[in-house]
C-alpha cells in the first residue's frame, strides 16, 4: 500500500532491458546516438509536428533549462503557487535564469485562475525598466493537485500569455496521466492549444531517470534552443554515453507503453477516488482526474492506515481542527505498479474505522 | 502643486554647498576620505550604537547588496508583497542575489502581517534542499503605503524571523519621516526592535543621490560586510570620488538636518490629510502617518486638479467604477518644498468641484 | 582501432547488471537508499578517511558544484590553461559559482608550474575589493595531458594554495588510472597530499553516468557541503530514483573493478607508447604516464591510419610545418576495451608507412 | 607632486558650479531630464553620427554594463591581461554577464597582441557547446599602460573580431588622453574603426563621477540598447535625480573642456617623459603617448622622492634587481592639475640623486 510517489519504485523492467540492449558496441556520444534520433522522430509522430528534443535526467532541470532559454534575467515566469518549479525545485528557475523572478498566482486545484493572469501580466512590466517584464507562463498538466487542463482551458491561458508577450512552457511530468485522463490528444493537449515547449516526463512513469524537453515549431524558435544547448552543457546537463538517456525514452515512448502505464496508474486512481467517495468520514479535496488524490480523514483513521502500513504523504499543514474533530490532509498517488488489491486494502481500513473522536 | 515624489527636485543647497565644498584638495579615494569616517561616526551617535556604514548612489543599490550580503541564492526573502524590492527593482535582489527568491506578503497599508509571516517561514524551508531556505526579512518603514511601523510591531516580526533563522533588512528610503512621524529614536526603530541592516536613504529628502547601509553590531555581522564590500566593488558601486557621497550625507546629518526636512513634510502630510478628510467625495485609502496620502477621487476632481497642473502618480489600476460613479485612486507626497500654498491650494480644487457624475 | 575516449563505448556489463539488480524494490530516493550508504563507506575505507560523497551524472557538475561550494562569486579559481573546466565545460564552473573567474596557469605535460602559482596567488587580491580572490587551486590528476602528478608535486601546490587561504579541488576524472600509473594509494594522492574535494570519475572508465564528489574531513568542511546540496537540487542534479547512480558507483567500486579496469587501460596505454618510441618519425609529445599519448606523425602517416579506420582525435591547431614537412599532433586514449591487437594492428600501420614527403 | 591618479582630486569647478546650476527646479528624473538630452545631441555632434547615450556613477558599471549587453553568459570577452577590466573590477564583467569569461591576451604595451586575437578566436568556440563562444573584443584606449591605439591599430583588432562574431567595446577612460595624443578625432578613433560601444569616461578627466555608454549606430544594436536599460535599472545604477550625472557630462563636453584638460595632462606627461629620458638611471619601460609613464629608477633614487613627497603608485612585483642593483617599477600619471613646477621638481628629485649603490 504505498501511494507515495513513483520515485521510490525503480525503473520499469521493460527500461532497464533497453537501457542494457543499448548498451552495447559504439555510438556517438553527447546525444549524436542514433536512438536520439529515433526518440525525436517517434515524439514527432505522436504531437503530429515538427519539433526539437532535448533530453535530461531531471525534472528540474528541464524546467528551469527550457524556462532559462524564454526568459531574459529580468523576465517574470507566471505560474500557480503550488507549482512545482515554485515549491520544489530550491529556486532552479531563478538559477538557471540568472535570477529571474517567479509570479505566483491563485486558482483551484493548482489550475491557474485565467483573470488572475490577465491582472498580473497587465501590472507587470507596466512601468518599464523598473519592474521585470512578462516572460513566460508555465503550466503543469496534471495539475500539482491532480487536475487536469483540458485543451480549452490551455487556450485561454496561453491565448492570454501570447497577447502579453510571453511564451508558454508546459511542465508534463504527469502528461501521460493528462492524456489518458481526458482522451484528448498529445498535440491537442500541447502545442494545438498554445504551448511552446513541453518538459515530458518519464521518470514517474516507468524510467529510471528520463526527461524529454520538446520545443514545438523550431524554426520560430531557434534562439531559444540555441540558448537551451549552452544552457544544458554548461549546467552539467549533457551527459557523454547519452544512451543512457535515449535509451530509456526510445522504449518508454514504444508501442504506447507510456500511456498505458498512465491508464493504469489512473484507473487505480478512479478506483480509489471511487471507493473513498463511499466512505462518510472523508473528503476528498481534490479534483481527481486521474492517479491523484487529496483527501482529509479524521485523525483515527489516518493512524489507523499507517499502523497497518500504508504510505503516503501529508498535506503541508496537514492536521486541522474542527466541530468533528482533528482530521489529516493526505496525498495518494496511485502507480503503474498499484494493484486493486492494494487499493482496496486501503479502503478496507478506512471503512473499517469505527469513530473515535473525543 | 508637485505631489509626486522629492525625485524630481534636486537636492537641498544646503547639500551642493557641501558637495562644492568638499570638492576641494586631495582626498583618499574609494570611501577613505575623512568626511566617510565622519558620517560613520556621526551615525554612531544618532543610533547610540557601533556600526558599520557603506555609502552608495541609489536605494536599489542599497537594498539590493544589504540583502545579497545576508542570503544565499537559495534563500527566501520575507517582504510585503507591495515592497520597493518586490515591486520597483526590477528584479535587483534576485541579481545581486544570484537568483535568490522574494516571498511576497499580505498585510493591511503595506505592512506585513505577523500571522503571515509565520505561516511563511514554517512552510518554506520545511523540505530540506526541495525548497529555498528562509534568510531574511525585509521591512520598509515608512511602508510604501505611508504607514509606519512603530517598535512594537517590530520587534512582533523581527521575533519570528530571527526563530526562523532569517536576518533583518529594513528599507529605510523615509525612515527620517517614520522618525518624526512616531517620536521614538532611530535606535528604538532600529537595532533595538531587532533590525540587523538599515538602508537609510537620504536621496527622497534632500540629497542628490546618497544612501547608507548600516550595518549594527558589526562584529557579529563581519562576514556580511565583507560580502557586502565585494559586492559593491563588483556591482560597480564603489565611486573612486567618495567625497561624492561622503559630502552629501554628512550635511545631511548635520544638526538634524534629516530630521528637520522629514518633519516639514510630515506636516504637510498631515495637514492635506487632514484638509481631504473634510471634504465629502474623498475617501483617504490609507493610513497616512506622515508624508504620503493614498486617496480616492471622483474622476471629475481628478480631471479639474490635473487640468489646474496638480502633479501626482495614479495608483495602479487606478480607476474603479461603482454605484456612485467612477473614483480614481492617486497618491499624494508631500517634500520638504511643500509649501502650505501648494495643500491649500490643492484643497481648494477638490472642494470646489461641483459633483458631476452622470 | 578506436582510440577516441571512453565516452563513445556504453558502460562495462557488470555496471548494467548492478543497475538491473538494483532496480527490484521500493527504495529512499533523493541519495537515501541504501546504497548510498554502501558507497561511502566503501570509499572511506579506499580512500582511509571519514568522508561525505555526493553523486552525479556528470563529470562538469561534479567540478562546477564542487568548485562553487568553496568559491565566492568574487573567487578566483586557479587551474591549467588546459584543465577541462577551463577548455571543455563551457563555463560552468563561472555559472556555478556566481560569475567567479579562473586563472588559466601554464606548465609542462598539464601540471600546473609551482613557480606560476606562487606568483598568481601573490598578484590576486592583493590589492582588496578591487580584485577577485584567492579561493580554490583545480588540479586535475591524470592531467589533461596524460601526466601523472604524483603525491610530492601535489603536496608543493596545496602547500602553496593553503597559504593563499584556497582550498583544493580535484579533478579526477581518470584518477584510478593515476592511481594504478604511480602505484601510490588512493589517500596519498588526495587528501594526504592536500585535497580537500575529490571529484572521482567513474564515467570514463565503465559506468555510464557516475561521478563521486568527495569532500574529505567533513567536519572541516560542513559549510561547503551544507552550500553542495542546495546547488546540486537546485542545479537538477539531485536525481530521485538515486540508486540509478549508487549501483553504478558500489559496482564500479567493488573487489577493486576501478582499478583492475584503470590497469588494462594504462597497460595498452604503455604498450602503444613503447612501440611508438621505436618509430622513427613518430614523435611523442606529452610524458605517458598511464593511458594517453599524445604524438606527432608525419601527415601521410596520419592519413593511411584514418584509410584504416583508425579512430582518435586532433590537438586543437594539430597541423604544423617545419623543414621535415607537415605533421599532425594526435591524442589517443587507450579504453579497458581497448585489446593488444588494436595496438599492435595501429603500430604495424605506423610503421608500415614510407616516407612521402615530397 | 601628486602623480597618482586624478581620482584623488575632487572634480573641477567647472563641473560642481554646473551641478549646482541644475540643481535648481522640477526635472524629469531617471534619465529623462533635458540635460540628458542635450548630452545625447553633443555626443552626436563630436562623434559626427547618431549614437545612444547612458549615463553611470563608474567605470567599472558602464564597462560590465556595457558588456554584459552583448555578451550571452557563455560568451567569452577578449580583453588584454592587464585590462582594467581584467584586473581592477573584482570580477564585474562576470557578475553582471551571469557567468561569462574573460580571455586575457597579451601584447606590449597593454595593446592587444592582433596575432593572438586571431587565434584566440579561432580556438574559443570551434567545439559547439562545449566551450564558450566568441562574444566580444574588449579594448582600452589610452591603454593601461599608457600606450595610444591609433585607428588602423584598431581596425586590425575589430575586422578580426567582426569576423569572428564578436562586438566590440572601448573602455575610454582616458579617451580623451588618446584623442588629444594622437590628432584623430573622437570618430576615427571609435565607431570608424570598428568600435560598438564607447565607455567615455569623465571621472578621471574633471567630473566627480560621470561616465557615458555610447551606443554607434543604435538602430543596429537595438537588443543590446534594451538589455543595457534593464540591467542598469536592475544592477542599481538608473539614479532617480539624473540631473547628477547629465550636468557633469554636459558640462564636461561644453566648448571642448573635456578635450583642453586632457591636452593639458598630456603636455604635462610629455614634459616629464622628455625629463626623464635625459636621466641616466632611469629607465623608461612603457611608450608614453599621453599623461602616464612607466619607469625604472634606482631603489635609492625611489626614496629620495618618496621622502621629498611625491607620490605615485608601484607597479605590481615592483622590485628587482640585477647587475645594477635594485631598481623599483613605478607609474606617474599627469592630470589636468599637474604643474610644469610639479614636474620639474620631480625631475630635480631625479637628477640630483648620488648613485648610491653598494
Amino acid at each position: 500500500m504505498n501511494f507515495t510517489s513513483d520515485n521510490s519504485d525503480g525503473a520499469a523492467p521493460e527500461i532497464i532491458e533497453a537501457m542494457a540492449a543499448a548498451n552495447k558496441g559504439v555510438l556517438g556520444s553527447y546525444g549524436t546516438d542514433p536512438l536520439a534520433a529515433r526518440v525525436e522522430e517517434r515524439l514527432a509522430e505522436i504531437f503530429e509536428t515538427d519539433l526539437r528534443v532535448f533530453l535530461v535526467t531531471t525534472g528540474t532541470a528541464a524546467n528551469a533549462l527550457a524556462l532559462a532559454s524564454v526568459s531574459p534575467p529580468w523576465g517574470t515566469v507566471f505560474c500557480h503557487r503550488e507549482a512545482h518549479i515554485a515549491e520544489d525545485e530550491c529556486g532552479a528557475p531563478e538559477f538557471f535564469g540568472g535570477g529571474l523572478s517567479l509570479r505566483h498566482l491563485p486558482g483551484r486545484h493548482a489550475r491557474i485562475d485565467p483573470d488572475a493572469l490577465v491582472e498580473a501580466i497587465a501590472e507587470c512590466g507596466a512601468r518599464g525598466v523598473h519592474q521585470t517584464q512578462p516572460a513566460a507562463l508555465s503550466l503543469t498538466n496534471l495539475t500539482e493537485r491532480g487536475a487536469l487542463y483540458r485543451p480549452d482551458r490551455i487556450a485561454v491561458l496561453t491565448a492570454t500569455a501570447r497577447t502579453g508577450g510571453c511564451a508558454v512552457h508546459m511542465d508534463g511530468t504527469r502528461f501521460a496521466n493528462a492524456v489518458m485522463a481526458g482522451g484528448e490528444s498529445p498535440a491537442d493537449l500541447s502545442w494545438r492549444a498554445g504551448v511552446d515547449i513541453l518538459c515530458l516526463g518519464a521518470t514517474k512513469n516507468g524510467a529510471l531517470a528520463a526527461e524529454a524537453v520538446i520545443y514545438f515549431d523550431p524554426a520560430r524558435q531557434a534562439a531559444a534552443i540555441s540558448s537551451f544547448e549552452f544552457r544544458r552543457k554548461r549546467g552539467g546537463h549533457l551527459v557523454s554515453k547519452g544512451r543512457l538517456l535515449s535509451a530509456q525514452m526510445d522504449a518508454w515512448l514504444r508501442d504506447d507503453f507510456w500511456l498505458d502505464r498512465a491508464a493504469r496508474s489512473n484507473t487505480m486512481g478512479q478506483r480509489l477516488a471511487a471507493g473513498l467517495r463511499e466512505i462518510a468520514d472523508v473528503e476528498i479535496e481534490n479534483d481527481p482526474a486521474a492517479n491523484m488524490i487529496f483527501a482529509r480523514l479524521p485523525l483515527a483513521m489516518h493512524r489507523r492506515l499507517r499502523a497497518a502500513g500504508a504510505a503516503y504523504y501529508l498535506e503541508p499543514a496537514s492536521q486541522t481542527e474542527d466541530g468533528d474533530g482533528i482530521s489529516v490532509g493526505i496525498r495518494l498517488v496511485c502507480a503503474p505498479s498499484t494493484t486493486e488489491e492494494d487499493v482496496d486494502a486501503f479502503l478496507d481500513l478506512c471503512s473499517d474505522l469505527q469513530p473515535a473522536y473525543a
